[in-house]
């Protein structure tokens, strides 16, 4: 019967692929995952022959880990506890080979890894749905960037009621981290619901976000370069012009086209800026070194240990003096996130010492967890709110 | 050292995500897919523990199948023949259990399955990747549908230089086929690479590519609409109003957010209409209940079998007067084309007797193969030129 199941099995995963290519495929009547109405999650997979299956998630409860019990059918199974709302990647791995969840076609890739996800209602996570709200637009394009001599690509949101309007809007320049790229915060970042939400709920005001590429060795995304599926995600330290300073100090190209092609308000009262890990540094340079520039500034769990840092070079020198022209010029908000399990927790300390040294006030919120995007949406949940 | 392999495996994955989240995820220094530069293809998996790894793609030769090998090692490997240039979907079964190759982070959905995916260079494949050329914009936005009271979301392309432009574009609106959504040109379909390489070399006229979801009942792609993720991807003939007549009398609407939201020229001649599958039906009646709309038409192995059509809907009703109408007011191309293999093969020699006997006149194009992207691709890169 397992050999006659196994077959069938192939059978039909061959029929799918090979003969009407647009036909899903599934493991049978499998739910996977199925969400609880207590908000407990079920797993389960197809794994008759497999020796030992392991539940890897993102969540905080036993580390995200779960044992998989298989059943006499050949069914791994697994239900957590009770999850906090939100919206969380998991893999499987069966004996030692890590997998997506095959009964769910829904996935998210971070950096170079792909995860199944799903979303935990009724909390936090409601604001990382699609909800029945109207919906902003997406768009890819194109800028080009003389400093770096080539096109680049940028993510954009436009709010709801953007084409249909004269009115022109706020712009929340919005960057990743290490690793990460253009398509970060619009897929682990899930910046398009979290702003449909906030302003339908009229918690944000409508607002345009642009989300460059940090990366400026890459023109964008791997598998959106010219070097197509060559290109392999990787941590941004290692691609040339990791903290050189240039793109930094060319950022004002991608505000220029911004203001040449979007229907914004090309004033430092309706600008922020905003970043997470390698994207906090960032904002904190461009920001310190364009103090004309914006009126406000989001620093979540920023990699300001200095590591490394070459203060010869015109972007990283005389940072005090900077930040005080900054400060002397005006802000409305200086917004300091990090958790307390994150590494870069003394660093941040550092930092706001720092400020704390040369009276430069800043908001500060210290959440639970570490260097995980839970907490970087969860920011945006707080920061958003408090713009323009 | 199999089970110190195994548990730093482990440990590396669980410091992967938990820690520090941001971080990439591999399987040690392997290399797979790895295009080799006789375009034949090495895959790759480590998994000691398994007993059975077979690759499943969906390629011609020994239909897409490979029984990969394991050495000493635990890394299962299996090398294809030369593949013609293309891009690829793969997927492998461990044990029975399908997986994603760990290894290569780039995947693509096909209505409920996530494939790995890999191009093969040197021919047609080109078309489909990243070139060094001008991109156009990919947007995702919403129109208002008073037929069926809801936003519903479109995918929209805009050619290089569109946006610098005050000139008028024309509009290939280009639908999906059954368990398809507004999603699959843009992926499966590698619609933005295909326009953007045709418009570089000068074969295809600069256009605007309107890609709508063909689902009546459904606002979006799944995860895109408010059911999120409990909205499984199926097959169209699943949903409500699936061949009800309602979507394609619907479709001015779509035109006219079109015409009233980007830069297009609202002319017959300057409109075409192609879709594949049920997309190819939703074509044929579209353009045969509005005879003075579109001048292009392509149908890719259209699903007209006719079967379970209700002919007293008005939609479906008189179909050869419509088409003898739509001949009389004049049309630039009829395009139709299916492979060989495909299951609505004698259907579509059908119609052409049809059309024969109605003495339409159309271009008919005959590919290799089945009911498959493959083709689909193809025969954009055939039709594409001849527009506008």
């Amino acid at each position: 019967m397992k050999k006659y199941i196994a077959g069938l099995f192939i059978l039909l995963f061959y029929g799918t692929i090979l003969a009407q290519q647009n036909t899903g495929f599934r493991q049978g009547n499998i739910t996977s995952p199925q969400i609880n109405n207590d908000n407990t999650v079920t797993f389960r997979l197809n794994a008759p022959l497999a020796q030992i299956v392991i539940l890897a998630g993102d969540w905080e409860a036993n580390s995200g880990k779960g044992e998989m019990k298989k059943d006499t059918a050949g069914i791994w199974s697994f239900t957590t506890v009770v999850l906090p709302s939100d919206i969380y990647n998991y893999k499987f791995i069966v004996d030692d080979v890590p997998l997506l969840d095959p009964c769910n076609p829904f996935q998210c890739r971070d950096v170079g890894s792909l995860f199944s996800t799903f979303i935990v209602s009724k909390g936090r996570g409601d604001y990382y749905k699609v909800n029945d709200v109207a919906h902003g637009n997406v768009i890819r394009t194109w800028y080009h960037s003389n400093v770096f001599q080539k096109d680049r690509r940028l993510t954009i949101y436009t709010p709801p009621g953007y084409e249909d309007s004269k009115k022109k809007y706020p712009v929340l320049y919005l960057l990743h981290g290490s690793g990460g790229d253009e398509e970060a915060w619009i897929n682990s970042g899930c910046l398009a619901r979290i702003m449909d939400n906030l302003i339908a709920e009229g918690k944000a005001n409508p607002m345009v976000v642009v989300m460059p590429n940090g990366n400026p060795s890459k023109q964008a995304a791997p598998g959106e370069t010219k070097d197509n599926f060559d290109y392999r995600p990787a941590m941004s330290n290692t691609f040339p012009g990791y903290k050189e300073g240039k793109y930094e100090m060319s950022f004002k190209e991608i505000i220029d086209f911004t203001d040449s092609h979007y229907n914004t308000i090309p004033e430092k009262s309706k600008r922020a800026i905003a970043g997470l890990s390698m994207g906090g540094f960032h904002t904190m340079y461009i920001s310190a070194n364009l103090p004309e520039t914006f009126d406000y500034i989001g620093l979540f769990s920023p990699g300001l240990n200095f590591s490394g840092i070459n203060t010869s070079i015109s972007t990283y020198a005389n940072l005090d003096d900077k930040l005080l022209m900054f400060n002397k010029l005006g802000k409305k908000i200086y917004w300091i996130g990090v958790g307390k399990e994150d590494g870069l927790y003394d660093a941040i300390k550092n930092y706001r010492s720092r400020l704390d040294s040369l009276k430069i006030p800043y908001t500060y919120l210290e959440s639970t967890r570490g260097h995980i995007w839970a907490n970087w949406r969860a920011y945006m949940l707080d920061f958003v709110p408090q713009l323009f």
